[in-house]
């Protein structure tokens, strides 16, 4: 039996960078958490320690700094599609980047100050970019070897009716009652790929996120699964760009708590909202005809 | 040398309540963390284990979701006097309760349905009352025994200009260079003391709210201090029914990244969010006229 | 273009059980975090909410208790493979069950009494188990259809000298010195995949332990891969029923602070130990003749 | 009405500190959280911004790191002290100073390599110290301005049995059953205030950590309080120097799984470890000759 490297990669993670753009008095901010993570000539590193294929994690730190000033920072999209395209063309020994953004949201404080802002929502976008290069800045070709996957993460939402769950298998071990009418409350994880990677990335974002909500609020539900699968059809028969998306959703139990030992009813009005442990439903929505890239959600 | 037992207290803590109320097809709902703390006849459960005197904190859970049923959650600081006198008031082993609350907001999403609903920012809510029973629900006087603390925390703030620093004490340790240009950005932490037990308190903590942004956004900065004593200070000038106010503010540093190395200029556009250390602001601004009840803090 | 549903699963995720066994008055426990994920016939809960498919997630939490009492709780990989089989053979429309176990280590508090632990360590030991139904119980196969990984993570070492960084590529954004001595610290995860279903997972799961400590502290680094690697390999050479492991790295990194503004040297003694941006070097180690199974680590 | 400056203080919180000690290839390590907290002449700087007072956070952080270089870092409690000290006695505006300290545990990997660590435990060790600089370095008096408090957190211990409940007060919403077997298990907070600023640290904690646990492993308890009194009086009882500790302890509620309706009886075996609500005890005990010195806890 012999022993060898399997698949690997490595990079900076999770750095931390705030832009600030003026216009005039008015400043606009960007806030971002950036992770890169490359693969290419990796078997010297791993076998004897010779660095001479690594670009320092440092490096990668640097540049996104760099790149934040030089280019500035719009959709968190374009934002990662050059970091990785940079890393592939510049770094010989590199062959591919995978570039993870998170943007934080901010609101303007009202009133006369145009540079005051306050954190707004619970809610992340999220951005996963993969590159080997062949895509490059020039070609704005599909990119065959590259692939861009918007979303969102924490986004809370709960329905204070409008869901049952019944019909379900009874098994020995199954003691749960039907119920006709409960509260439904998850915090959506959603990430999407997108056909392209030249997309309108901001109105698309803003288009996918109005149609989860909206998807979520009108779905009268009979299981978790059900609202998950319309809130990605909605997005995918909306937004012809989009040709997969996945979602994960935590079935974040409300218990109706038990008044008769008190003498009171609880006709779906007090509710005691659990920790652990919780439901979790996963699942995709696919365009028949999406080119197949799993490596794409790596 | 004797061993006594000294103060003390115990209850239930984080007791996650959600609160639906309909309004025909339009839904409302409240999301609390409650946690209760009891006080009073001890010295048996603490040195022979003797329960007569404690009310179970699984008693405390129940009449905490009793209640949110029977009296409905209005504004928090209502609900914690609500529990607190009870507490008092229905359990002779017990002199004095503290009841703590957080509220988490929750917005609409837009549309037909009135029963869906989206998590609205980081920021929480927060309550703080105390009561010994003497300002029982009759009475409605100022609660010599009895004190109301609202608040906020997580309210998460940025000034991406009008912020310096300079002028300050130069020891053998300082390297720091000043500034008349700075990100100054916070999560403010603020409790306010009201002078009675009776106040408008939706009212009250919309304008105090309002006040500590306008300050924060408004204030041109010499430091983190001027900026946290104009907040306390345009809360205490408006709201007279507040007599003190405590804020505590990390200053959540934002590092000028330094570009040169690269042939790049950064005039203040791009930062380094940094997580740790962070500088800690905390204090508190007084009505002269401030009745003393530093327990109503603890 | 049609709309389909793509792979999903769905199951009840960390349920908390703590299993006390009696040996006359002396108590053993184990203490896991348990997560379940079937998948089968889901098409028709998706696209109409018909349950018919449905095992809830309740009934997963329960069998999860149940299973405990019926039949104790051995190595975790042994019960979640019990759990998997279970679901996969007692519901009809679930045909494949993935069951992953965190288990907290606690140890005897030194004394009289043989019911009294402490929490030990912030270490976390793993276990992710896939089955569809074929390797059941009486087979003992090597499961063509069921997988078993071990792990463990946030296993924090540190080693304060005998790492070395240069020989990197330098490019426009590199600014870091190379460095003949540095700290060394990481949080480490791993996870080994057997070649069967049966092996002595208790044994073995303290000798990979084993390993990857040794090899962390006798390595002389030339690179965080060269010891991650290191690690791998070792814990492939002395455990042959091990084929595969995967290691996921942060570089923890701790700063030499420039002490020569306070006329102080720092010859390698005081450090900054920072939280973000970090490296993360992920890598995995194999047998050149170790069977393919990307399915057993999703 | 006036508006006026209450209590307030300032400082560097957070700074993270590993100090390595060789001792040939013998390395030592010390891991720690430092934060600073400076009070004094802060009138004009919250009033005006004026910063003539402030000695600059950053300031505090390079002492915090030059410190660790020029005295080394013996124990926590003595190296709060030499930072507490300097600051009030270095700094003409500022006359107090608090130091709070957290240490992070490490033990050596087995094996021939003198420098290679693991953390060990979740818990950590605490020292909060103040100082107005009238104990200064010289004099070793008890401190009027001085105090010590050590402790620890995280301390996470269960009992599987040896503990009841029962003979508590009933009113209209307990619904508890009374047991005479329980699961206790709690994550201790503890505290002490020293008599003096002068102690020998190592060794009173060590002792008072083994009272602690063995306090809590032999105490047949009838009630979490009884269990809190227990420990804090072994600790009074055993180590002199102490004349006051302070215990938070939540009673991380262990229920007993239902199995009935699966046909299985569940004698103390299977328990669901519930997240929130949980209760939560605090309580003091305190020696009759104790000085008093609330300012020290703040």
């Amino acid at each position: 039996m012999g022993i060898v490297l399997g698949p690997n990669r490595y990079g900076k993670a999770e750095t931390r960078v705030v832009r600030v753009t003026r216009d005039g008095d008015t400043h606009h901010i960007k806030d971002l958490n950036v992770s890169v993570s490359l693969s290419g000539q990796m078997e010297d590193v791993h076998l004897t320690g010779d660095n001479a294929a690594i670009l320092p994690t440092d490096s990668q730190k640097n540049t996104v700094y760099a790149f934040a000033k030089k280019h500035g920072i719009g959709e968190i999209e374009e934002f990662a599609l050059l970091l990785a395209r940079h890393f592939v063309d510049e770094t010989p020994t590199i062959s591919h980047a995978r570039v993870e953004i998170e943007e934080y949201g901010w609101s303007r404080i009202p009133g006369k100050s145009g540079h005051s802002f306050v954190r707004s929502g619970t809610e992340v976008r999220t951005a996963l970019v993969h590159s080997d290069g062949t895509g490059g800045t020039g070609t704005g070709g599909t990119g065959n070897g590259e692939s861009v996957i918007s979303g969102l993460k924490d986004l809370v939402v709960l329905n204070s009716t409008g869901s049952e769950f019944h019909g379900f298998v009874q098994d020995e071990y199954t003691t749960l009652q039907p119920t006709t009418d409960r509260v439904l409350a998850t915090a959506v994880t959603a990430q999407w790929r997108h056909r392209g990677v030249d997309a309108e990335f901001a109105k698309s974002f803003a288009e996918a996120r109005r149609c989860l909500l909206e998807a979520f609020a009108e779905t009268h539900s009979l299981s978790l699964q059900q609202t998950l699968y319309a809130m990605g059809r909605t997005v995918l028969e909306t937004q012809h760009g989009i040709c997969e998306i996945r979602l994960a959703m935590p079935n974040k139990h409300h218990f109706l708590v038990d008044l008769q030992p008190f003498g009171l009813e609880n006709d779906n009005e007090v509710f005691f909202a659990a920790d652990r442990p919780y439901g979790l439903i996963e699942g995709s929505v696919l365009a028949d005809d999406a080119p197949d890239a799993p490596a794409a959600w790596t």
